[in-house]
């Protein structure tokens, strides 16, 4: 097992930086901006909390997440929320309780695929609706599945990213109910990934599986993406109200138990109060939500201008750029003929830190790669934190300027 | 997989007080004390840290590791070691890492087994040196493990408790030094669970495998029982400087990367500090083995003046009474033949929690039971605070009382 390569490419961009080399760190999905003062104050505040605690989480937190999914329409008790280090935990241990192997949409996030390879199954990988990500195509997969189970495997469970992560794209409506549909003609739990869930650059209809499938759904989301609190490691999952739910969440409960005892305490109290949406909070997601999309569109622009396909980013912090147009001058140029290839040219020759397409599940030679834009938001808080709260973000003079070298080593790049 | 009997234990304690029930709560491995108040201050000045960080900890953490292990005689560099959220998910990679079976003591703590089931392998239980706890008898794991091998499995990994839950025995040297020889010749890892090695009752060498198999040993230790800190979830593994131990650091933090992408950032500042040994903490810590030292000695002898077999403990905060030599009157008076029955009948008629001994890996019908005395240090803070700082914590009021109704119960339970 090697270090998960969005995690290797952290440190990558910290060990350069260390060796005080120049870097445009699109490597990381960091979400870039300051903890918010009522956040800390809330650590703060329970920084004496120091018991084990309930596996499943305190009440207060369990109470809350129930209200973060009630309030968005999926409604919710107490009883149904497990808490955890984090959701990426809490997926292995769905992963691991589903006793079957995985459905991943091709492209999807690195971990899904490694957390299966640690439990000994290779995933099944089905490619998204053309144009979106996040999802397996519903007819591709009910033809995967069943050729899977007639050669003898045993495909249990689907993992869906919504909004993406790494193509940036929310899936449609009509696909995520077409997945729900065939995920229960097929028994297939669904675990939707929902960790940028509030990230979602337009107000649109959120198309959450457990609308659909509400039997069948297991729910993730966490603080890491939405207020950017990645280091204090705490997530929670929702389980269906069902005999199946029940029956997974006690499983997971279990697993949980032996592989991390609970949730760091400090963190559920700032949990419970991040939860419970209170204005302060909401109106900080807004900004970030605004400051997301600004960068990423401008990102994803910058790539189209050189000659890559890419759709517009609608959530999150990830754009997906597809050089294959560019295919002839990479390989004259750099004799660039992979994803792999890609990126390292990338790195080597101009210092961009970017995922080379292939980790995601996408062909080695598609000529993918995966960015980050949250790694030109500022080096110190008072940069991120100014392009946070302003209208104009694109009008911070970082920002700019990154844009700017981007596009110079873009255009260099492909000349 | 159900929830581990441990964490199980203690969310029964908080149900049944929650219902208002009376219990005498000796079921929970919390250690019982409240947190440091320079150890909080760390906490609440690292809150404003947010990054995921490297998937093996921050560098002042590691540092800090480093001394503290250098300090107890096994030097050591930052970059042998890897934190993780809590030592339970570190040995959880470490059984993954090792790619073959575990041998285990028998008894042993509880999450080692499950563990090992979590991965589809069946530990191979050998017993301890007699009147010992925590390591397996040399001679005994020689032929287990040659039998194993010649039936095709494939064991690879021994874990070894220094001083041992659930026996509080501390193995003697001897015992360690034979371990170590017996594993360099089957060319097994030794795994050394040193998580109360701070909290060893009397000054005695601490034999730590590390001295006398320094390439194949590795170490995990945490902040939770040192310091009681749980809640808090930071721990930590040093690997041998060696190629074995390379190889194994980097797969175990590939595993780290995909299940729990890395420790809680805040509590790793507030680890730098602890594991830097400050003197305000060395007199904590003091303060804690002496009280776990006093209480402990006074429940084991609470179990020895009723008739039961028990070794005194040496280090951490339980004690394991064997029943057997009441073996008639239980069966007689309660039909309690299994440990199951026992724990049961305490439980039911008593309001005594423990926890059974074969949830240890202990035979069935063996009686034994796991007591941890931490449960009767004191219902709130000011309480644990005075029994900590007190000369003769026996003589708490409440304590006392403890130890009396404790005596009262088992009179009754076996007259």
């Amino acid at each position: 097992m090697t270090v998960s390569a969005t995690l290797a490419a952290n440190e990558a961009i910290a060990a350069r930086r260390a060796a005080g080399q120049e870097v445009l760190a699109l490597g990381f999905g960091e979400a870039g901006i300051p903890v918010h003062p009522l956040l800390s104050q809330r650590l703060v505040q329970a920084a004496g909390q120091i018991a084990y605690g309930p596996v499943a989480g305190i009440e207060p937190a369990r109470e809350a997440a129930a209200g973060y999914w009630s309030r968005r329409g999926i409604p919710t008790d107490a009883s149904q929320v497990l808490l955890g280090p984090g959701s990426k935990p809490l997926l292995f241990a769905l992963l691991h309780a589903a006793e079957g192997e995985v459905v991943l949409p091709a492209p999807a996030w690195v971990s899904y695929a490694a957390q299966s390879h640690l439990l000994g199954r290779e995933p099944i990988r089905v490619p998204v609706p053309d144009g979106e990500g996040g999802v397996p195509d519903a007819a591709l997969m009910d033809a995967a599945v069943r050729e899977a189970r007639a050669a003898g495997r045993d495909p249990r469970i689907v993992v869906v990213t919504l909004p993406d992560n790494p193509t940036g794209r929310l899936a449609s409506e009509e696909s995520v109910q077409a997945l729900c549909e065939t995920a229960r003609e097929l028994d297939l739990v669904i675990v939707a990934d929902e960790i940028y869930r509030d990230l979602v650059f337009k107000d649109v209809a959120f198309p959450s599986p457990a609308k659909w499938a509400p039997e069948r759904t297991v729910t993730t989301t966490a603080l890491s993406k939405n207020y950017a609190l990645g280091g204090w490691r705490v997530g929670a999952a929702r389980f269906p109200d069902s005999d199946l739910g029940r029956r997974l969440q006690e499983s997971v409960r279990g697993i949980a138990s032996e592989i991390w005892s609970s949730t760091p305490m400090p963190m559920q109290h700032a949990a419970a109060y991040a939860w419970s949406d209170p204005a302060e909070l909401v109106e900080r997601v807004a900004m970030a939500r605004r400051l997301h999309g600004s960068v990423a569109k401008a990102v994803a622009e910058v790539f189209a201008a050189v000659g890559c396909e890419v759709r517009a980013p609608q959530g999150g912090f990830y754009v997906w750029p597809d050089f294959s147009p560019l295919r002839a001058v990479l390989a004259e140029r750099w004799g660039a003929t992979t994803s792999a290839d890609l990126a390292r040219v990338l790195l080597d020759e101009f210092g961009v830190v970017v995922i080379r397409g292939d980790a995601f599940g996408d062909a080695p030679e598609a000529l993918t790669v995966r960015v980050a834009v949250t790694g030109i938001y500022g080096e110190s808080d008072s940069e991120r934190l100014a392009a946070l709260v302003s209208n104009e973000p694109l009008e911070m003079p970082w920002i700019a300027e990154a844009l700017e070298g981007l596009r110079d080593k873009l255009k260099a790049l492909v000349s």
